[in-house]
């Protein structure tokens, strides 16, 4: 049941399913002030890169979950750009 | 060069690094009220069950920063309860 692979999914679904709150909370103050546009480009680019990591190593989980991330996290660079310039 | 294992060293460095300017935004600001708990909560428990993963499958790239990037989201978690509870 505790597999390495479940590990992974529940992780990468708390990590991902997380950005979901943060983008609402954004989205309904209509402010990103406090987001750092440095800490959202640097994820979004780690991100992908772990994607590639996950592709290369075949770990199913790290696909998934940081496939979405990089839909979520460019939302949030959106939202950053357009509510909370530094 | 461009083994998946400096790939995984550089999107953690990204990833986890990153966290730094989000982290000095908060404090410099003190105000946290962008950043939703639930998203602050939900990260620090994933990153803590990456970790895991990481130590089962040991991969090396994935317990470093996911252990360096634990301390650093406790830290924002600190700074989201005070600075700026929802």
């Amino acid at each position: 049941m505790l597999s390495p692979e479940s590990l992974g999914f529940v992780a990468g679904a708390l990590i991902t399913l997380g950005f979901i709150p943060q983008l609402i909370r954004v989205f309904k103050l209509k402010s990103a002030r406090e987001i750092s546009l440095l800490f959202n480009s640097s994820l979004l680019a780690g991100i992908i890169l772990w994607l590639t990591y996950g592709i290369f190593l075949s770990l199913f989980p790290v696909i998934l979950w940081n496939g979405i991330a990089a839909v979520l996290v460019a939302i949030l660079l959106y939202a950053k750009l357009k509510y909370g310039r530094q």
